[in-house]
């Protein structure tokens, strides 16, 4: 019985199989540095763990109302006033198991199989694979580099008028290029998408990583569109699998509905702890300082040892780069990297099948040290 | 933008809403019991708790390889061989945030669309939930009371002969009703669906959980059958939200492949306190003795009180009941019960669409003082 579904047939995350190789060659002993996945060095705030701690101690992990704690729901609309001066109902978040449950939950809630939905090329992999093993058609709308390298109110038209779109999704700061949509851009794709009736998701999981601009949520400009967000990036908190949506009011019972069969509850001890993230901000403004000063070792060496950057460093933690000096197959480049250089990075081709032989990503989420160090080797390597 | 998905038109799951209504009784001062979740009273045990603790303190939580942990995947397979005498391959497990995820998994990976999946009714929801979300059909086999609670490799080959299986899936012991599937049967439901070529998926979640016999894993009669299992029942890790999968070999990958998009990884704090789990059997041996304490309270009391046992209670910690004696309406049933003696407990509908409206499940789990004033409450407010 060896036939799998169609469905099952979804690319590999790349970045995942080159994390595996980097964690193998460590553990045999190769000094590693992984610049592959998009994971901060840096542990989750002290009062995150502090919080963590205590419950342990405290004893029982339950399950929690599909949608999360109450506290953690009220922390999480909080946020929005005090970050964005956004009113969000704390009853309009959903508390999710990551980031990607967030999305799962959305494309099944939101869209029937065969419904188009537009997402940018490049872009998060997952996005894609999620997409199609729930049976959606992915328009995949390519972005240029330089200024053009994000989604544009022009191009979502376009693509909409070769065939209706139900749904576009897209991030600012974006993955992998680190591109952020001006304020004025954003308005003009929600209200493009809400005049064609084409549903809006707003990945805003690299909020308060922007290096240039000030955030400005999807939700500033519609009360019906819907956000998802993390406490993985900014918050350090990668392993701990924790999450939220903000919803359009009459979508909160629907992803009810599906997250109790699907997943239950969001692991309870993370949430607990997260509701302690956003009093943590100056230990995690330090670590973005941190993010910033490797961004500018690798805004500065990238070009100069050749490895051109596709898109502008706006925001995240990625340098998206351009290696077609050196090589058309990224997929070869990244494994003999890791072999030769004990550096690992991720392909293009995870975030874009078409012209992603070309293209490298490299995550500046480490340690600044380690940044240094893993440039000098690429550049012994490349020179 | 108020249409949403068909797929998300499933039915809610009734534990849950009940766990809120009880969250929200409990918050607001009311002396809430919950017999509604299987959810144990008693917390992780120490040494899993004093594994995340030490983990805290070491720092960064992080994502792990999709599949898991080394040391889990290893621990996980030692157990095979320790409690079952079978023997595992650590490469053919793979671990899940829950069993909610390894469902997911199994679903995505071994079904298209369309497919026809088997499992019991009554049955736990989700199964159900998650199956039709996939656009799968569902084929619901009807198990009766007493000695015929359980599948039956007869009951699967009539089922097929109507029109062929993809897949079944079958849990023992088994949630709502507790009941067993003695050894002999079980090897005849797996080689009858090998012989009609129909993939098995054996849950497993409430093993070290029978009170009159020993646990038998369908990996006894093949390699090729997928076993779900988890931490969250006998373990008592429930809100930790970590499971496993036993995969045939060839599956591995394919569901490795959609994890790393679908999850990227279960929590890294639930994987690394997990390993202490399989060493703690003398704490949870007692908490199990509870367990044995309340369902004698139960098998006496219930009958008595009018509460006439649907199913064996051979195992998990559930009584099925067959309340047709008060209320042909087991929603109302529960929705007054906890309004007016503040016990909460599952109706029937959550597990059989078609005869859950004479029947409610209450969970054991709880503390056993709590099992003994909720009996008594019941006694009062049936009689």
């Amino acid at each position: 019985m060896t036939v799998f579904s169609g469905r099952s047939a979804v690319e590999p995350f790349h970045a995942m199989d080159v994390l595996a190789e980097a964690n193998r060659r460590r553990a045999a002993g190769h000094p590693v540095i992984s610049m592959a996945v998009g994971q901060p060095a840096d542990p989750a705030p002290l009062a995150v763990r502090g919080a963590a701690e205590r419950a342990l101690r405290d004893g029982r992990i339950s399950y929690t109302d599909a949608l999360g704690l109450k506290a953690l729901r009220e922390a999480i609309a909080a946020h929005y006033h005090d970050h964005y001066d956004v009113s969000v109902d704390p009853a309009r978040i959903a508390v999710t198991t990551g980031s990607s449950a967030a999305f799962n939950l959305a494309f099944l809630v939101y869209f029937d199989p065969g419904d188009r939905v537009a997402i940018t090329r490049p872009g998060y992999p997952a996005y894609r694979n999620i997409l199609r093993a729930l049976g959606l058609e992915v328009v995949e709308i390519a972005t240029g580099g330089g200024a053009e390298a994000s989604l544009t109110a022009d191009a979502l038209r376009a693509a909409h008028a070769e065939k209706p779109l139900k749904g576009v999704l897209f991030a600012s700061p974006a993955n992998p290029t680190g591109a952020v949509i001006a304020p004025a851009a954003l308005r003009d794709i929600i209200e493009t998408a809400q005049e064609l009736g084409i549903r809006v998701i707003s990945d805003e999981i690299y909020h308060r990583l922007s290096y240039e601009h000030e955030d400005v949520t999807a939700l500033s400009f519609a009360a019906d569109v819907t956000v998802i967000n993390s406490f993985s990036k900014y918050y350090c908190m990668t392993g701990w699998r924790i999450g939220w949506m903000v919803l359009p009011k009459e979508a909160v019972r629907p992803i009810e509905r599906v997250a109790q069969s699907l997943y239950i509850s969001a692991p309870e001890l993370s949430q607990i702890a997260a509701v302690e993230a956003f009093g943590a901000t100056a230990e995690l403004e330090a670590v973005k300082s941190r993010y910033r000063r490797s961004r500018e070792i690798l805004m500065r060496r990238l070009p100069e040892i050749g490895l051109a950057l596709a898109a502008p460093m706006d925001g995240a933690f990625y340098a998206y780069c351009d290696i077609s000096r050196f090589t058309n197959d990224s997929m070869d480049f990244a494994h003999r990297m890791i072999a030769e250089t004990n550096v690992a990075a991720t392909p293009g081709h995870d975030f874009d099948p078409i012209e992603g032989h070309r293209t490298m990503r490299f995550s500046y989420a480490g340690k600044v040290e380690d940044i240094e160090e893993a440039v000098e080797r690429l550049a012994d390597w490349l020179s």
